[in-house]
């Protein structure tokens, strides 16, 4: 896209700066001149994984989130680590929440998760060819695998019980997927 | 989902208050009686709309996004305002950003966008029978609409162009939609 209007940084004071996040405030010069202030997050960036059992089914990850103080379906993700690639990061992530490794492990896309305030971006990966092995999570990481046909998770989606944004892009790719190879 | 792992806050410190977003560090226990670190931030929700024109193009808006520092294609959004329903948000949103108004404006989903770091809740609309009217942007919003067949969107997202998670969601809904209309 071509940048018709930008915004200037006039001055710019880093709020926090966190394992995970870090908060820049802002003030911005906008095309009319005018100045603005803009919130930021910074985030390094994440990968999720549309991972396929070989008797066709996805897998799912059921993982309390306290930024929610609830439990919600999610495709196997996790943050890059610093210096990591995102193609090893979703081999790791998938291996570590999972216990799946495969050998066929593609890139799908790449999206911002909230344009409006943060910079984090997501590599979204396809996995075929699962072998089951055992997971390894992190001593401080708690989470549950949950398998699901095309059918289940599409039935879920379409009830509103999926709420999870890489987890939506990744089933609707499948179905999409799915539903060209039909035509 | 069920929670059979919480993380029970043990301390909490606000480290920001701004006008989009407050930045929340808390110290939690784990499920292991483990303590740990949460960088939480709290936004107060937003909508985007999937709309379609009687010509059967998707409605996009081309928006420079300061925590991206460039120019990306995304559905009309915006944030809740105070005390505002997301149904009455996303008429005001179309309106403003594209000069689009509807009398059909139904929710398809929601969806968290982050929920390893923040509470951002986007609702998402599908608008048809749309009118063209004028566009009613604030003074300090600067978008451009474009407007898009599902041919053209498609080929846009399977070349990797579209990245932005809630644009995704919308046009990977409005193919499937399509698709199971052709079985």
């Amino acid at each position: 896209m071509v940048d018709k209007y930008t915004e200037k940084t006039i001055s710019q004071k880093t709020i926090y700066d966190g394992a995970v996040i870090r908060v820049n405030v802002e003030t911005v010069e906008l095309p009319n001149g005018k100045q603005a202030m803009r919130e930021l997050v910074h985030h390094r960036g994440a990968v999720g994984i549309l991972a396929i059992t070989p008797a066709n089914k996805i897998v799912l990850v059921s993982q309390y989130r306290k930024a929610l103080d609830k439990t919600i379906l999610e495709i196997p993700a996790g943050k890059l680590e610093e210096g990591e690639k995102p193609l090893e990061s979703a081999y790791r992530e998938l291996q570590e929440e999972t216990g799946y490794t495969t050998s066929t492990m593609q890139q799908i896309t790449k999206f911002y998760t909230s344009p409006g305030f943060a910079d984090e971006l997501i590599y979204l990966f396809k996995a075929g060819d699962l072998k089951k092995g055992k997971a390894n999570l992190d001593e401080d990481e708690f989470v549950d695998t949950v398998e699901l046909s095309l059918f289940e998770v599409a039935e879920l989606t379409r009830k509103g019980a999926i709420n999870d944004a890489k987890t939506l892009i990744a089933i609707y790719y499948w179905q999409t997927e799915v539903l060209k190879g039909r035509l």
